[in-house]
């Protein structure tokens, strides 16, 4: 990679500088640096040159600072379950890693808000709040740290209708790439007073500072909720459903898409007995009364379109069961094939261009003999491929290449986007420019303006040399 | 006003360049350059030195690359209507009149959005979409322009339900400082393909760029609507049934807060007959037992709060009368006092601290002698004063500004912002640095990356000399 070389290496000074500053804290252990070099996705590995365990923002700048002075490239890293290779270390450099800070600071059942650091993950956010009656909604599938979905605009399930990390985040606390620290907003839950510097930061992947601590709205648990599959004879029909419920609003809170294949996987890996074939997961929200229209909608429009009978998963046992197959689905798809990886892409278009996005996709995925389930938060109009690989066949990564160059293409002609979730990263950065066009321009230009020496996550979103 | 000696006055030549081009959309008539100096706030008038009505983005783009290349000021305007003196030309230059823009250049009822050219009003597009079973939620007072809207990231009474500009924007064309023309984003619903430029844009004020479309989300027309008004004892006891209400997660559609003398104004002004009381306006939408179900919550909720009977607005002629009422209070409070005007500011605080920040600034007002009465989105925590002044008496507008002043720095104190919708403009300058902070370097680092000669609405937001 030629970026590479023009990265600046660590010095003497700052490896002195820094381990007098954190001790152990501070490591260049080989397996430590192999363990921060990858995500969850088929990138290759790139370790840092060191890395540092911080629990501070205070002590985040500190290592930003140091790295500043010396031009050293910041890599921040939080559960290492990025799916575009965005915790890599490409041009070397400094690995921080924000999973010593895991302190809830605030939850506030009156404001419906909480705010977190970093480290913190969904799933001991949603543990912490279990006596509340609140929760945190956004759920990408692994048990990420809320500072990396609000680094990567994370969503999931039931973004649908709480929205993504785009929504849910009310303010930051914001590491800059000269070690200032901001906060991004105050409590409010709107303003009109300048720019929207949360949003910013956002989904800037770690390319515009480091992202320390998290506001977030949080939500009244539901008096009712309800969660049942129900299996389409076709992938068409199934998608036919989503559409309609969405384009009757139905506030539906989960609507996922899982195909045959997918649906095998999931058999296989949970020993569930669920029909193979294209599948819906749903789950409703909303008082009991809610719920049951909800619900009496959403069965009417499936039988229209030759949906089976809703199975439902009564008890929270049950519906946990049925979310945590569809959240397995990752796992599943992996043990499909012993010794495979899986590359994990998705694009998201307009709702009424779905079926047709998915079908050609689907066609594209027959032609090409690769082994690729299709999952989806199909209420957004996203869904995701999973290519299942073999690690040694360079030939299969070739041609899941060029499937996934194609399905891009497609949802942008749709006028899609390249990315509904999963990021930038490093594998996407020739697709933004496919889809933004002039607009890059302007995101080069942000960058520039708030990050000189491109020492914040180098080499992600965008190629600034 | 320093700053103003900084601008590049118009020169001959651009005169001439911009006459040729535009022919009699290019004015330099007195009568229209004061119309375009002055909003519907107490800012002073300011006029431009000319005035072009444009009708394409591709125009908006040749008055920019024009200006740009004289370093001459370009200040966008819509209707008017705004509260901050945004579209004042505080330092000359070129005001583009995007009133022309008036196409609704698609609508989808499959994708449940659609996008228009910055001069269309809400009211245009809501009477556009009658047929369709959709509705654009977002209302502030006025009929303002859609561009207009998005500049400032207005909101409105139904915000708590359907959220502000900054959740129902999808996407923007904005016409940059060097008269390049962007898009923002695609439009799938969401995204994680780099910087959230759309979110950056909507609410700059025409200081980034000059937005001349949007791509807005629309919603179907719920099943039922009611309405109601509410009268209370005290304030206090009206606040607490909103804060209640939001807590308990009712998915109101509005709850909107007028005090005493806000009731009184509105009663004369419309000749209606409310009770003389602080007074809670409510909608419900949802499915016809959905909407009973939250009517019956809020209701129980009310009486615990010594709150009257629920007065009913049945047919969609009383609701429309009910809501003209409220949206009327600007100009209610003007007929309250002949010759005044109204100096109309707002701040947002966590719900939590809602009782306290509007019993403290009711007492700050009293003490003041000032006549202002509060309105509020309440659901949001956000709330209104209109300063009734007499514009010839400066010790009343000196008295409204230390009210306003206080309030501020109590919304802040309490992590609330300084505006909740209205903006900056030139108004709050000051207390943007006093909300953000360091944070305001951020904002002045991005205006010099995408507007380095200053010449994108120059005064507002921030003050860059």
């Amino acid at each position: 990679m030629t970026s590479a070389a023009l990265a600046r290496p660590l010095t003497n000074k700052l490896r002195d500088d820094l381990r007098a500053r954190f001790g152990e804290r501070f490591s260049t252990a080989a397996a430590v640096r192999e363990h921060h070099g990858k995500d969850a996705s088929h990138h290759h590995l790139a370790p840092p040159e060191a890395v540092v365990y911080v629990r501070t923002t205070d002590e985040v700048a500190d290592v930003v600072h140091l790295c500043a002075a010396a031009k050293v490239p910041v890599v921040p890293f939080g559960t290492g379950t990025g799916l575009e290779g965005g915790s890599a270390a490409v041009q070397g450099g400094v690995c921080i890693d924000l999973s010593q800070m895991t302190r809830i600071l605030r939850v506030s059942a009156d404001d419906l808000d909480c705010t977190v650091e970093a480290g913190v993950t969904r799933k001991q956010l949603n543990q912490h709040l279990r006596d509340t009656g609140l929760f945190f909604p956004v759920d990408p599938g692994a048990d990420a740290s809320l500072g990396g979905m609000a680094a990567t605009r994370a969503s999931g399930t039931n973004a649908v209708r709480y929205g993504t990390m785009r929504e849910n985040v009310l303010s930051l606390t914001v590491v800059l790439a000269d070690g200032r620290i901001i906060r991004t907003a105050h409590r409010a839950r709107k303003s009109a007073a300048g720019y929207d510097l949360t949003r910013l930061f956002v989904g800037s992947e770690g390319t515009l500072g480091i992202i320390t601590e998290i506001g977030l709205r949080l939500y009244p648990i539901p008096e009712a909720i309800r969660a049942a599959v129900c299996a389409f004879p076709s992938i068409d029909a199934a998608v036919a459903i989503v559409v309609a419920t969405i384009q009757a609003g139905v506030p539906v809170a989960r609507i996922e898409l899982l195909d045959k294949v997918g649906m095998e996987a999931v058999n296989r890996y949970a020993k569930l007995d669920y029909a193979v074939a294209p599948t819906l997961f749903f789950e409703f929200h909303g008082s009991t009364d809610g719920v049951a229209e909800q619900v009496e909608i959403v069965a009417a429009l499936a039988q229209e379109n030759r949906g089976g009978e809703f199975r439902w998963a009564e008890s929270i046992e049950a519906r946990s069961k049925l979310w945590q197959a569809r959240h397995d689905a990752y796992f599943a798809m992996l043990a499909l094939r012993p010794g495979a990886v899986v590359w994990s892409t998705d694009v998201c278009v307009p709702i009424s261009r779905l079926p047709q996005c998915i079908a050609e996709t689907t066609a594209d995925i027959e032609a090409s003999g690769l082994l690729a389930p299709i999952v989806g938060h199909v209420g957004d109009g996203n869904f995701h491929l999973g290519f299942v690989l073999d690690p040694n066949r360079s030939a299969e990564f070739e041609e899941a290449q060029r499937v996934n160059a194609r399905m891009v293409a497609r949802a942008l002609a749709m006028d899609g986007t390249c990315t509904g979730e999963h990021g930038i990263g490093q594998g996407k950065t020739e697709f933004l420019i496919a889809e933004h066009g002039e607009a890059v321009a302007v995101m080069r230009a942000v960058k520039r303006a708030l990050d000189p020496d491109n020492i914040m996550n180098p080499g992600k979103i965008l190629r600034m040399n």
